[in-house]
Order: C-alpha cells, then sequence, then structure tokens
C-alpha cells in the first residue's frame, strides 16, 4: 500500500478519482449485437450515403427552372415521361419541358434537381402534369453522400451506440464494429451475519440482499456481474477473497457491514495487497459517507456502505456512472443525459450543510402538470422506503434546504 | 376485416387504443434474472422482515428508562454486560441498569428497547459507560416485522421489479418469481428497394436501416425482436409474410415506404387477413402520421412510417410505451418515469396548431447549470439529424410554437 489518505472528498472530486481509471479493453462484435455498447474505434464512413440523389416525397422529378414561379394562379405544365419504380435507378436524362413521378426514396433521373410534392400537381389529361407550386433547386431530394462521404468520420471513439447508430452501420453495411468490453464486476458481500439468499437464516443471521441490487445496478451499467459469494468479518477470510475477485474482474465492489469495524477491515485487506493504492475513506454525500475508493494497478475497488438504502444510493450516484466510464464511455459523468425530473417539493426539507443530501422521493401528480416531491421517511436500515421512492431529490452541499413549494431536481431510481 | 375507420386520433386517444390490448402470458424466472421484468402475481411475504428486533447503529442496546434525560451535563452510567456479535442471537434479558454493545445489523437482547449511538458514549474504566444522550423507545432500532409481515402484500402485480425489489426478493428468500413473458416482436420490412444490411445493394436499391433501429428499441423495451426479413411491395409477398410474422409473435411492426402506395398496400394485406380490425390510420403527430394500427384477434399489428428518422419518433412516444404495456407494467404509458428533461429553448419554433409535434434537438450546457435545447435541422429522410440529437422536444397540439428562451420539455431518445 502506497499512501493512506484520510481525507473524504465531495462527489465531484470523488467523481474526479473514479475517471482516473482506465477504461477496459475493447473486444468486436456484430453491429447488430452493439446496441448501447461503447464504440472504441473511429468509425469511418465506407460508402456514399445516400448512394444516389433520391426523393424525400412522393411527386415529380422536374427541373426547377421549368416550374419557376408557378403557382395556383399560374400554373406550370409539364409531359411526364416516366413513372420511376422506388426501386429503379434511371438511366435516361431528363429534358427542359419533362417531369417524371418518383416515390419517396426513388432515385432522380439525371439533369432533374428537385422533386415538387404530389399535393401541389395535378393530372391533365394522360401524360401533361399541372405543377401549381415552385421548388428550389435541392428542394424535397437528398444529395448523393449528404448523409456520408467516403472516408468521412461518422462516430466518434467513446461514444454510446444509441439505435440510430445501429441504423447507420446497417445503412452502411458495417457489420462488424469494435467496442469496449462489459466491465467485468466482481460483488463480494462481507458480514458473519449474511448467508446466501438461497439459505435459511438461523437466528441472528439475515440474507444477503445488497449483492444482489448491486449485480442488477451493475447489470444495468453495462457491466457483467460475478457474484463472489459471502466472507466473514475477518482479514484471513476477506483478503484472499479480494484478491481472487480482483484476479477475475475489472473492479470489486465490496459490500460490508457499516460498522466500522467493518470498513477497518476492509482497509485492512487493502494494506496487505502490494501495490493497493487507498484513493478516498469517505465520500461527503449522504447516505453513502462511508465509502471507500482503492487503486490496485489499473482495477478499482469500492468499498459501499453496508446498509442496503445508502449501498444503493452509493451505486445509484457513482457506481453507475464510475462502470459506464470504465466502459469508456466519454459521456459517463455528464449531467446532460442523467435520467431526472424537475419537481415540486411536497414538503419543507433541512439537510446539513457541508454534504451532498440524497433525499429518497416519492412523485406523485400535483397542481398544472407539474409532479410533487414527497420525502419518503424510513429508518435507515429498512427496505420499505427504497421500495416506496421513485428518485432521489438532490440537496446540494452549500444549501440548507428546501421549502415547500420549490422546484426540485430528482434522480429516478 | 371487420371495420375501417379512415380517422386519425391524438397519441392521447392512440395511447387508450394501445392500452386496449391485453398483457402477454406468464413465465416463472429466478429472483436473480427479475430484474426490469413486470411481476405477474401478487407478492406476499412468506416471512417476517426484519426476523429480529435489530441495531440500525454502531452503540449500546439499553432500556430507554436507564437513561432518560441524559446529557453531556447530566450522563447516565450503565453497567455494559456484554459485547454483542453481529450474527449473534442474544438468549439473556438485559436488567434495569445495564447495556450491551452492539454493532449495526445486531440483534437486540430482550427488554432492551432502543441504541444509543456510540458518538454520544464513552468507556469509564472497564465496564462502565457513560450515556450522554437521552434516547425514545424503538429509537436506532428495526422493530421485527417492521419491512414485512407474514402474508403481507409486498408487491402489486403489473410493477416492474428494479434493484430494491430483486432486493426484496433476496431479503424474504423468494427463489422464483412469475413475470411477464417478453412480448415476441416481429418485424417486417416492406420495399422493392430494400437489400440487407449484410448485403451491397445495385444501383437503386438501399440497405434496410429500420428494421435494426426498431430492434434495438424493441429489444430496450423489453422486447424479444424477431427479424422477419424483407418483402417486396406486392400483397402476394406480404400477405403471406405478415401471417407468418404474426404466427409468431406478440405484435409485429411493419416498416415500409412512406410513400402512400405502401400505405394502401399494409391495409391491403391486413384486409385479406380474417378477422383483422383496423383500429386507427393515423394519428396527429409528427412526424409519424402515417401510422396505421390492427388487432389480429389478440395481437397487434403496427404500420410503422417509412422514413427511418419518422420511424423512430413513432417507437420512442408509441411502440416503446406499448411494447411495455404488453410485457404488463401498469406504468407503461405514465409520464410520471419518461426520461425526460427540462430545457431552454435556442430558438424560436414555430408548430401548425392541431397535431403535437416532435422536434429533434441537441442538449448543450446554457448559463446557469440550464441546458438549451437547440432544434437539430436536416432534411426528413436523412440520418444525420438522428445522429445529432439527444432528444425530442414536444410542442403540444394546442400551442403554436415556442419562443427562444422559453422552458420546454424534451425526451431523451
Amino acid at each position: 500500500m502506497k499512501s493512506v489518505f484520510l481525507n473524504t472528498y465531495s462527489r465531484f472530486e470523488f467523481e474526479d478519482l473514479l475517471q482516473s481509471f482506465p477504461p477496459v479493453g475493447t473486444e468486436t462484435v456484430a453491429f447488430n449485437r452493439s446496441c448501447y455498447r461503447v464504440l472504441a474505434e473511429e468509425l469511418i464512413s465506407p460508402e456514399e450515403l445516400p448512394a444516389a440523389r433520391r426523393s424525400s416525397m412522393d411527386g415529380y422529378a422536374l427541373r426547377a427552372a421549368d416550374a419557376f414561379g408557378a403557382s395556383d394562379n399560374n400554373p406550370a405544365y409539364l409531359e411526364c415521361t416516366r413513372r420511376l419504380e422506388v426501386n429503379e435507378y434511371p438511366d435516361f436524362t431528363l429534358q427542359s419541358g419533362e417531369c417524371a413521378w418518383i416515390a419517396t426514396g426513388g432515385v432522380l433521373p439525371q439533369d432533374a434537381d428537385s422533386v415538387v410534392m404530389v399535393e401541389y400537381t395535378q393530372e391533365i389529361g394522360s401524360a401533361t402534369i399541372e405543377i401549381r407550386q415552385s421548388v428550389a433547386p435541392g428542394e424535397n431530394m437528398m444529395e448523393r453522400g449528404e448523409d456520408a462521404t467516403i472516408g468521412q468520420r461518422m462516430i466518434l471513439p467513446g461514444s454510446r451506440l444509441r439505435p440510430q447508430e445501429v441504423g447507420l452501420l446497417a445503412a452502411l453495411g458495417i457489420t462488424e464494429v469494435t467496442v469496449h468490453r462489459r466491465p467485468r464486476v466482481a460483488i463480494l458481500s462481507t458480514g458473519n451475519e449474511l448467508v446466501a439468499a438461497t439459505e435459511h437464516p438461523a437466528p441472528g443471521q439475515v440474507r444477503d440482499v445488497n449483492a444482489h441490487t448491486i449485480a442488477c445496478l451493475a447489470e444495468e451499467a453495462g457491466g457483467e456481474p460475478i457474484h463472489c459469494g459471502i466472507v466473514g468479518d475477518h482479514l484471513e477470510e476477506l483478503l484472499p477473497a479480494l484478491k481472487s475477485a480482483l484476479a477475475q474482474s475489472d473492479v470489486v465492489f465490496l459490500s460490508g457491514g457499516s460498522s466500522k469495524g467493518t470498513r477497518d477491515l476492509t482497509i485492512a485487506a487493502l494494506s496487505e495487497i502490494p501495490g493497493a493504492d487507498i484513493l478516498a475513506h469517505g465520500v461527503r454525500i449522504s447516505p453513502g459517507k462511508p465509502t471507500i475508493l482503492a487503486r490496485v494497478g489499473t482495477k478499482g475497488v469500492v468499498g459501499l456502505p453496508g446498509q442496503v438504502g445508502s449501498a444503493q444510493v452509493v451505486m445509484a450516484v457513482l457506481g453507475r456512472p464510475f462502470l459506464r466510464h470504465l466502459a469508456g464511455d466519454h459521456q459517463a459523468f455528464s449531467q446532460k443525459l442523467r435520467p431526472l425530473r424537475q419537481a415540486r417539493l411536497g414538503r419543507n426539507l433541512y439537510s446539513r450543510q457541508g454534504r451532498e443530501d440524497f433525499v429518497r422521493v416519492k412523485l406523485e401528480p400535483g397542481p398544472e402538470k407539474t409532479l410533487l416531491a414527497q420525502p419518503v421517511m424510513g429508518k435507515s436500515g429498512l427496505l420499505r422506503s427504497l421500495l416506496q421512492s421513485d428518485g432521489l431529490l438532490v440537496i446540494p452541499a452549500e444549501v440548507e434546504g428546501f421549502q415547500a413549494g420549490e422546484d426540485v431536481e430528482v434522480w429516478l431510481l
């Protein structure tokens, strides 16, 4: 162990520490299995897209000059020489005075430069079309290469692939992409009182809850949970279990009792691991203060508080963005895309300054389409208040509290 | 086909139509594979939780009466008779004047009724503890059964299981639950110009993009996508493909060209299917107006617009909540938990009244921690504007538009 800082950090400082870990390695996946994975390479277009000039409307392809000034009172009349099939590649040149029926997606003939929508046209006799609106060159059509040109940088590394990015891969015929692996998340529970969820606890014992809530949250954040079981509150049990967890994962989440003894034990175990560096001994958020962060080589060890509710808050606030960061997402800690809601506070709420408070709230319909955030009270350690909550109301460190009726920010759980 | 309504519906009316479909059937899954699935049964607690009276703090278990009125100036002195292990089930009765060291999670001895936090205590000599704060009976401890009593209804059918609900299952030792199946979502593309994403298009052809964006969105909404391939714009191809898609799925998403011809073809194919009932011929949203909804038996058929961007908006606005509804989620259409953000509009935006407009926007940091919503312009049919967008700004049907600087609601994409 290199050093011990007995400091605690604000959430923002703690986030900086988390961001100092490198992302995990890469793998190649089929494009249609890549959704919500993070791109690890620059995506370069191998083709032009669209590959041809295509209509974006049902109507008539024409030369814009032929309908210049056309209107209801002063229509233009063009000869419709062809009806183009949507999958047809026209090998003819549109002459002046001519137009061609074209469907959405159809390829424009040579020398046609625009499309007039069918709504502004009328068939007059067998082949004459009345055009009642002028169009600008390029109107109602897509130019060749307007979406992508050959060699164009389309998606940057570190981008999470959404359905629309997968759609781009399909459009370009890119059938494989290099993405970051899913971070392997070892989950280790410590506590003499814990038994597995599948067991029947003896008097004094309880089933391990944290391992399962953490696994769900890790999986949701793109990680691959690895259950490493339960160990007792003894260094001789914890140390080999921690080493084994580190060997098979990219990051370890240790969830122990929240008593001081368990925290000291985690620190003691880390101290025995060569090269381990304890980065933080706490974070100034509530609940969640006794969170430990250490680095072992390139891998992280997070010591979560043992209380179910506290552990869940730390996972939601810090653990999930950390896992997204490890998965290579360059927006992992961005506030921009965090699922949150504005709401009005249902009653006064006080907070100790100097720490950021996360208060569990239920969201109820309020007046005028607003949402009312109703704080969910409950003893720490109970599951009930977690079950009743829709989200976490954030009281910033520098704020003393909020009054009933104030606008507040709620992070959805 | 029973009837054809040539009406279009508002989004809210359309949502009512979607909600008239029954949820899919059920299956039994292991509790630790149940996260984000929808519970199909009432979850009844088989046990008391906590099973014993437990401390929620590190400190001393005592009889509150023994520390009545205790303070810094007037401490109480108790004899510490035991140090309780966290997994110990104490078989003794705490006498008046006694206390016992207890860690968070530890079981209280009989006749102890509260815990004083270690911070308000001091060891005086070997067995005497100075108590500097009074506590109320029940303080800093959890009563037996406070989270759950035997036979108590814990989770209602139709609830989506979040990490905290999975935690409750673990705590109660419930290892299997009955949830709704994932809806099987058949995806069928129509268009003479379409080829598979893995193929090289001939001149005039394009690769099928919609099948893949729809599959991603369906999977995200809890569905199980089934790719049913591409068929040409001919009734003799579409009709058997549609029948086959219906036979192997709970709902069919048909994505065709957006030309009038394709829409007519979809209607024609549905008209040939015995018992098919066309519920809607359009929805008053933009983009997305030419959306078709039909019922065949208990199954739904949704005809999406062919333009990639329009299809994605319809999937995000209607398709995803529809799939959540089919998966049994009783909050599928609730506004409460939709991922959205408040933002300030970057520039004036006008809208035609009478329809709800969904405008693609990019979110940028604005002044004072606000977000600026910048409309992303781009020709319909291009992928580029979809790739640049973070969300959809909603302009309600009764609103003419928004001014730059106004607060607007953005649905994250």
